[in-house]
């Protein structure tokens, strides 16, 4: 189904080529005054367009309100709708019979699951659709940033180029840093890396690392729905998603007890007996509930299966054909990717606080 | 909240020291036959004290049925009832305020999510709630197993030893592999890290991989429910998991798109056009539905908190004390997660069909 | 939440003044052409301002669909978003202090639930909202038209005049009538007196049927989710209702076991052995799960609780004051009522049967 | 599906003549001291065998507690896992084709659902079920009567006799009455005419009122989730349920606006001041949400389907056939069912409110 989360809800309807892509987020709390001008900027960041590394395609990609908010910028309690207008939108007709399946693409995979021919641009499948996770995730890591929860996200990683030590701080948890921190040299790199890509007509992959601060002790549940588990979901929803770890991730399956073990330690703050941990490789997050130390995990994306090449495959009937080459590409979906990634993590941390 | 899918659910109940577990499993087809052999014999793989590999607390884990079963064995489309008996019971004393957190076990995370003190053996965050989990995922899997979907489990790495190649004939798709197959010579290699570090009281991670053949296309959905958020939600709701991956994975962030797309391909049998892919870089799901080839994904699962050694702490007050060395101990948690990955990817794939 | 139904839901936005209502229907099936002009004349049946019953005040209604549909009509499987504008937009503003509470509205217990002044015209609590209902409504009974099964909805009490006998037919299992009849001369006397009470400035109560036809048996579920406790639930959701019965409703409980008893019979049709009931007392459902029979059920519903009078009232700091009379006014809601009784049953048992 | 209830959860399983009935209480909050004697009284009440008024079946129906609760009669906040064993279990066999339908049972439309044979005293669509439904009502109501909530329930009509009056203390609102009043000589002559029926063979209807004190205002939602809908969901998935109506009712088709509207008035209270109604023909809920005022409800129920004579009816292959006069029998099923009111009501308002 179209809806994600339990009590803050969002859910959305949109194809990418349709009239308008929107959604209803349903549970925001009442009276919070929004900062459209923040929530503007942040959508911003996940539209095409918006930099020579990503697709040309030009959207807005503003949404329109339309309930929900009162005049004067507060929210009612009541859901607040939205919807997004496609600027280019493109007839999409259900007995057209005469696509061919895109490779790496859902094309033959949807018509399996709906029973109708490919849809332009992907229908439902298009990660156009992340343009609605971006405004509900502006929305909630507004409200999350009031509370002192701050979440942040950047490109770690692209193709071999890789930021190893991201984590550190938030590792050796006598640090009280709150942001994640890529080499300035290593961005000029990556980005050399994608143009070099973009310029070959080839797409390569990238990882995307996130840090969730200031998230009190006692968040999250012990059985089904732990943290991670509700985490894990959101980054793998995300479109070319490959991966998803939390803490030391996929490290820990190399790792003895003995070495990575997280002792409880206690201090005093104003007279309160403050308890944390003397290193988080844990992730901040045990037993599927948080423990008040920094959640840092990171997402693997594969390269946009859209290519500049002629490519072979095959049609409805099982014939051989051709997509042509492309005009708009993608090199690396994992620099838009950033955006989604935080939207999502702001949109499950807000559902468990609401 | 302690249920699990969507329209085959299981909700669960169960503290590690207390009565019983237990679960219901609803939404079962009616009219299946369930073979209880089979099913005691995959509830047993799961179980403590089955192999000097694991923790030694013997425990039967055989499950009573208690409806939803017609007495010659059938299913009757009611709510499958069924509880596991705790054969060594231990008191559990709300007030009690004496035990100090286990480092890194939920103590105190679960003490600040529901402000009552640390439960023996970690009350509903203990992995004896697994127990329930392969019960439902073995009815499901013999289900799964009468539609001729195969879903096959093994641990795949411990500690700096990894089966590298496990899944070359999943991504190679002229193989018409089924099977997990795990050199035997590098099993004896795992057992014997696996005793070594049980001997020095210490612990080791491990990797456990998972394929699921047999499935058809079209199974999953193209937003918020993809086909491997599920399955990365079930598998992060592992105790001790800390990463999932599926197709290449994080691989795929150092990826080139011209060298991991797989081309669509159709052949005929049976005079039927049969489409797949030459190659499954993609792990058998596009755009968040299953495209007829095999899934196959990794899950890394951290050492087991628990250590044989006396281990420096804090209690709810703040105060420093100690934790002492505890008789039953598992060296290595990811063997037992074999039969927990497969039993919760068999309730997955289970929902999507029903 | 503002989400209904389980399969096929519709999540709906949008409060009384503000710029749009709204929803998006989830769920609906793939390759269902539309008619829009029957919709629209639906959707046209609950308008305010369509006959002089009714409210005078006159808004379009007119939904605009803005995805889940090709340009040529068919479903895509998709959600189905679509929104109304509302053409006669009002501020609001949340620090606004000044309003009083109106006898019999929400506007008291929406403060309490919300924290926020009471909204222009009850805010998200305005029978405007079924407007939405009524378009996503309409389309389901229409699909369901299609399966042959046919839901219809009538006035059949205005304050004391009343429609004793409706339901005889349906009763009578012997009859075929797929038809609620209403006598001529009766909807004469109940439009006479609600004329009567619109020009007393008063308001008056009235009573809706309903009867749903061609469903098959085996729909609903023994336990909670039985086809009336759904129905109920989803009568008992329409502003105003005040009482919900089905089959003989209250007079069961007046009513002897053996005078009341739906005799099974059967009967070969084609060759086919069909089951039914020789009489109906039931109402078409036992245990919770239709049994091939018709279904019917009443709602009764209150009178408006706007009256063409100055009214006492208090303010949200407890001040007498006094509520102005207002211009627009409906004196029976009950009119407009039978189609969002209509649109809801059609709701409840589209989600049974996608 | 078998789950009841939003945040406050309960999933049930069981057959009526299966080996248990039981259930998981999921999001019971914790540290909640629970009087078991009080709970045992409760579920007695609805147990039958324990008047003449009611079928001769005896069974204990006590709950066993298996998990959510610590030793010294803590709640836990973790899932409440309880089962019922089933004293005279019998045989069910799902291949058996023999039964015939049982007239005004669910044995025809369960046997459609789920395409089995009819079971033995009606598998889950059996009322034993709401064994179930009173031992977590009973909790729930123990949990309400601490925040000073409520709950009362009791006969108030059989057949033609019936209680007139029942709820003018709650409609006159400068009443402080929090009991449901039945006229002890009304009582005697419902058990009069129950033993009447009784020996006749015959079965009667009756009415259940329940009146829900103490509620504070804005409790429950102004669009799907009201609080009426949420409650008449409840008394409709009660087996026998006909009707539900709260406040004024069915009497509100018949009413005028002007005759039943309730006005605000404010008053002082330890310098706070209190905004209620000067009657309370709503019944409480205004909008959906309550407001305060009592909240009063009626549920009307059919004759039990259960005759002590031969009755003719048709098996599976509609041949006709008979069923045999049965040794145990409920005369009038709203006796019982008044704790399962005043259960399900319990359940709905500690759902609202956890």
């Amino acid at each position: 189904m179209n809806t994600f989360g339990e009590r803050l809800r969002l859910t959305t309807f949109g194809e990418s080529h349709g009239k308008a892509l929107g959604g209803i987020i349903d549970g925001f709390p009442p009276g919070f005054k929004i900062d459209f001008n923040l929530l503007y900027k942040e959508v911003e960041k996940r539209r095409p367009g918006n930099s020579i590394l990503v697709s040309a395609r030009d959207e807005k990609d503003f949404p329109e309100f339309l309930s929900g908010i009162s005049d004067d910028g507060f929210t009612l309690g009541t859901p607040i709708g939205f919807i997004i207008r496609n600027t280019d939108t493109q007839a999409s007709d259900y007995r057209q019979m005469t696509h061919a399946f895109r490779p790496n693409h859902a094309d033959y995979s949807y018509y399996k699951r709906y029973g109708i021919s490919p849809q332009p641009g992907g229908g439902r499948a298009s990660a156009r659709e992340t343009a609605n996770w971006t405004v509900a995730g502006a929305l909630c890591s507004q409200w999350l940033s009031s509370k002192n929860i701050n979440i942040e996200a950047a490109l770690v990683g692209v193709g071999d180029l890789e930021a190893k030590d991201v984590f550190e701080p938030f590792i050796s948890a006598d640090s009280k840093e709150f942001h994640l921190k890529i080499d300035s040299q290593l961005q000029r790199k990556f980005e050399e890396l994608i143009l070099e890509v973009k310029k070959n007509g080839d797409s390569v992959g990238g990882k995307v690392g996130c840090v969730i601060t200031g998230l009190p002790p006692g968040i999250g549940n012990p059985v089904f729905d732990k943290l991670q588990s509700r985490l894990g979901a959101a980054m793998m929803s995300i479109n070319a998603a490959k991966g998803f770890e939390y803490g030391i991730g996929f490290k820990a399956a190399n790792a003895f007890g003995s070495a990575t073990a997280d002792m409880f330690i206690s201090s005093k703050e104003n007279n309160e007996c403050i308890i944390s941990t003397s290193s988080n490789f844990s992730g901040g997050i045990q037993g599927g509930i948080s423990n008040g130390m920094p959640i840092y995990f990171s997402v693997a994306f594969k390269p946009t299966p859209t290519l500049l090449r002629d490519i072979p495959t095959v049609d409805m009937d099982g014939n051989k054909c051709e997509i042509k080459c492309q005009g708009r590409h993608d090199p690396c979906v994992a620099v838009r990717a950033v955006q989604v990634v935080k939207s999502m993590a702001s949109l499950v941390i807000a559902d468990f606080l609401v």
